[in-house]
């Protein structure tokens, strides 16, 4: 029995709330000072909560393994997500707000230039503004394919989405891109006999549509990466017998909330606009995956202050939370995004569990390194949802 | 190869003697004073054992998995409790001591009342008294089916054990508890094909069952649950190559001891008489799993001082068992069961293991807080007798 089927078993439903809260990429490293980013903010509110709580450290993926956005989710929301993949043209579907349903086959497609002879001189198109790239997929729009409806959507600058909907198409299908400028796109290839119809049309949309842009001066070519089926992953409702809402200002944090089986709730752009609209909906879920952006943003940019200003941001929201009086509170990252490094890393996450429930451990401070004398010890992400589900009084023994 | 198979392979005989000391229920919360049940005891020997040896917390099952008493100790035993899950029909006749063979197919009764149209109206047949069961019982030891050899034992109040001995019965067996009034006790259905003679033999027993007590003021009818075969699960005496001995109170547990392969030693019922017969018993056997079962049933009472006074009574204990001069002891529970939740739970339980080749960390208290900084980490239960076996001088070297 795998832990999913496991939880599935022991679930019962109840009236505890439960939430949640990712900060971004939250871990880091250390700064000039030798405090990492979090350490050197101040955060009165999240120290609080760890005095009360329990801490400790939580590794996304695994030892070493830095994950994209995708999988960092999936895991908080108790997958494992070296077994439950999610492809890039599924994940970019979903950062439009794009509805993919269960016959989609989704692509994330970036224009690219090629030469007379066919060769690829620009795998990004000269980085084309997004309004060049949106009137490019109008025209792209036109292309029709047998027995599948088409959609092509602009994403930015270079990059669009194609889905191809209808039954029967199997993903396991190559890249065209072949990482290299030089020589000619590749063609899509099935990996499996299911998969050739979709490999067929995929081909066919190419030709198409690089015979509508034969005279662009950047963008007369493309490739198709990451070509997907939304996986037939469980749906948390069935899983933990409970409604859950996602709060997110970005599409796909959203998207991949719906995918497990949340109820995206419309907000505004600011933390708190978010917490407005937790209070709004507090009485009609169960769970709230409760997402901040913007500490993952300044951590791409190597901004140290701007990683600090955001997680003050967070804990001084932080209150709006708890007044609601949550039976469970988890306050964590999806993975770390160090300044230091400018992009995700392997490193593990810190993170607060409250309940009343809770055997809390001497830690009063929210940090990478208070965590790692934490109570928690060190832990897998997958592990946080079986753990607010028993402090929530939300899981039958296990045998007599 | 998995962990047994694994052990099995490494396994060496040996002169060493063990002892897994087991206090059932041992984790807490914390109470008034902010401490837990075992923070807040006074015990000095099991203070100076874990300052002596190696502390640390261990899981039973899964994170956020509270474990029945079955599934707990079998992990302790060295078993993946949710690869080796042991039905409820089989926990309920090792209770009452009921030697459970290979043939044996044993299910948990419940007496229960029903009206004239057959719908129950009481699943515990008002909780009738354990003097009126017994007489129940003898009724029903006067059936008789075709080809196999039927047991009804009283167990307490409303519930009894039906055991059929007979080549091949197969489990895979549904319960007749709708676990709702106003509707008829269920068929036992087989969820596979070789389980179709038993579910025809159990509901041939029922049918009859029901006609002898149809005159029967409360209990008129009865259903069947966790109708279940003894796993075949490796006996440890052939897997760790050891004489095991288990000393025990309650039939539950010398049950779940006979069952993985151990002898069960006669012995009364306080921890001193327990420290007698492990004396009297010293040279026979490599391994012993000594039991001290009324720390859980305070725990369940939600006694604080109850609980704490039985921590107490073991410490005190400690010392006739250390004087014994055993190679290798641990000190642990088969799960928490504090005070503040009157039940089993999900908390990790605190664990000592001393031998003179551990590596003693700095923790010189025995207590859940002490045990977050201890050397072993986080475990889990089913690593324990790896462990043990290790520090014991029993296992090869793997590989060369």
């Amino acid at each position: 029995m795998n832990q999913l089927e496991l939880m599935k078993e022991l679930s019962i439903a109840g009236k505890t709330k439960m939430v949640l809260m990712v900060m971004d990429g939250v871990g880091g490293l250390p700064g000039p000072d030798g405090l990492t980013e979090l350490e050197a903010a101040r955060t009165p509110n999240l120290d609080g909560l760890a005095k009360r709580g329990i801490v400790g450290l939580t590794t996304p993926a695994r030892p070493g393994v830095t994950p994209g956005s995708g999988p960092g989710h999936i895991a908080l929301f108790g997958y494992d997500p070296i077994e439950w993949e999610i492809g890039r043209g599924v994940l970019e579907a979903l950062g439009i707000d794009f509805d993919l349903g269960p016959n989609d086959l989704a692509a994330r497609g970036n224009f690219a230039s090629v030469d007379k002879a066919g060769n690829i001189t620009d795998r990004r198109a000269g980085r084309i503004a997004t309004e060049v790239g949106a009137r490019l997929v109008e025209k792209l729009r036109q292309i029709e394919l047998p027995g599948v409806e088409t959609f092509v959507e602009v994403v930015k600058e270079y990059r669009f989405v194609l889905v191809l909907r209808g039954e029967g198409l199997a993903d396991g299908l190559t890249e065209t891109d072949p990482q290299q400028t030089g020589v000619p796109p590749l063609r899509v290839e099935a990996t499996r006999p299911e998969a050739e119809r979709a490999a067929s049309l995929l081909n066919q949309w190419l030709a198409k549509a690089r015979e509508l842009l034969a005279d662009e001066p950047k963008a007369n070519s493309m490739n198709l990466r990451g070509i997907a089926k939304v996986p037939p992953i469980p749906k948390m409702t069935d899983t933990y017998r409970m409604k859950l809402a996602a709060i997110a200002t970005y599409p796909m944090y959203r998207g991949i909330g719906r995918l497990v089986g949340m109820e995206v709730l419309a907000t505004g752009d600011t933390i708190d606009s978010e917490i407005e609209t937790l209070r709004a909906h507090w009485d009609a879920y169960d769970f709230f995956f409760f997402h901040v952006k913007k500490t993952d943003s300044y951590g791409e940019d190597g901004n140290f202050d701007g990683k600090v200003h955001v997680i003050e941001e967070a804990d001084a929201a932080l209150p709006g939370i708890l007044e609601l009086k949550p039976d469970v509170i988890v306050v964590t990252g999806d993975h770390s995004t160090p300044w230091a490094l400018k992009s995700h890393s392997w490193h593990e996450v810190p993170v607060i569990l409250w309940s009343p429930y809770v055997r809390p451990d001497p830690v009063g401070s929210f940090g990478e390194r208070p965590c790692m004398a934490g109570g928690l010890g060190h832990i897998r992400h997958y592990d946080l949802l079986p753990l607010m589900m028993a402090h929530g009084g939300r899981l039958a023994k296990f045998g007599a």
